[in-house]
């Protein structure tokens, strides 16, 4: 049986956290490693019923703080019930966001203590990291245009927030990369999808069998 | 302006918690005082829809710890949207179940420690605890057995778990009403609705202006 390997993506909005899951999930299927590909919140079949409850409504429908906490139990659930079996199981799982969005958005957007974030985590999810994560970078802006071309749908919760918050964010993103530069690999995302493809599969070669 | 008094009512299923906290809001009114009557999980927009969440479903459908942090993120939402705002405009609160609940139920029911409970609650509603808890105590069979006759409804995830876990909950009330003599009362409810309610009344009296 192979090691499981948990693999996250992170970054701002429509920096092709999506579109390089996929690939590398079908990268790694062409190589005969079984991955499964997740995301947050969600994952699970409570935490999806969650992000339900998250996504819907005004920008301030959730305090920061009801807001973490529904994170940290949505968290709880897709590892639990998803992430923990999978890995069990010696299947790499990937993963569409996690942890380090929590801490980057609730953490900027609600003023919210790193450290807080992170005991939640320790209780929901016995603070699970993933082996890798993998950070998507591209101008906020630029995110926004491939977002909406993507859908054109109205702006969610997350999305409808100004343009200091996503530089806010962009930011503790770096900051915790440079905290953890094993576990993290910062990758620039403004290059044609296969070429980003490329980077990121060179981003987790170490951890092949 | 009066100052508002924040009291919640504990105890096991149909121990009375409902009906007494309906008795006490008309008693409170005859003496012409506003008191805002809400219950948990819920008493807010947003805490109801976690209700939901937590009401539906397998008795396994959440992990203790997932189940924790959703009570915290309803509690949190109704704290910051229900009771700090009546409180802050003088108004009474009396709260159909509050924080002991979860520290009763996840605690036993997940064991999870009672300060760990607490730590959420310091989180999501910077721990806020009533001003009064009234421990409404009867043996959970006939607890049971008044709330079939009201409503012969099916069992809800938390009344249907078994006679050893309602016997350890009604011990955990009784050690937290041991350890914070001033905050609780401990009231024997099996006696005629209207003797209860005098026992409750009493209870709050010294909080009376
Ligand atoms: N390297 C790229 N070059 C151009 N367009 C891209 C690139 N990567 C992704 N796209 C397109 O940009 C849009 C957003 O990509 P994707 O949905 O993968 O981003 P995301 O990071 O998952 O966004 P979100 O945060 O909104 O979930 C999609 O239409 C996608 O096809
Ligand atoms: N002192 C009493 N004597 C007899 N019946 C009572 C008494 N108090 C309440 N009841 C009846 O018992 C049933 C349960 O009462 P109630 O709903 O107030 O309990 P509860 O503690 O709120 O229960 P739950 O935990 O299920 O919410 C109701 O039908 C109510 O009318
Ligand atoms: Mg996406
Ligand atoms: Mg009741």
């Amino acid at each position: 049986m192979t090691t499981g390997r948990f693999i996250s993506l992170e970054g701002g909005e429509g920096a092709g956290k999506s579109t390089q899951a996929k690939r590398l999930a079908a990268a790694l299927a062409a190589r005969g490693i079984d991955a499964v590909l997740t995301r947050e919140p969600g994952g699970s079949e409570g935490a999806e019923a969650i992000r339900t409850l998250l996504m819907q409504g005004d920008v301030t429908r959730w305090s920061a703080h009801s807001e973490a906490l529904l994170f940290a139990a949505a968290r709880a659930d897709h590892v639990e019930k998803t992430i923990r079996p999978a890995l069990g199981a010696g299947r790499w799982v990937i993963c569409d966001r996690f942890i380090d969005s929590s801490r980057a958005y609730q953490g900027v957007a609600g003023g919210i203590d790193d450290a807080a974030v992170l005991a939640l985590h320790g209780f929901g999810s016995r603070g699970l990291l993933p082996d890798r994560t993998l950070l998507l970078e591209l101008a906020p802006d630029h995110g926004r245009l491939r977002a909406a071309g993507r859908d054109g749908a109205a702006a969610d919760r997350f999305a409808a927030r100004g343009e200091a918050f996503h530089a806010d964010v962009a930011a503790a993103f770096r900051r915790f990369a440079a905290h953890e530069p094993d576990r993290f690999r910062r990758i620039d995302a403004d290059h044609a999808i296969d070429s980003v493809a490329e980077a990121v599969f060179a981003a987790i070669a170490d951890l092949l069998p």
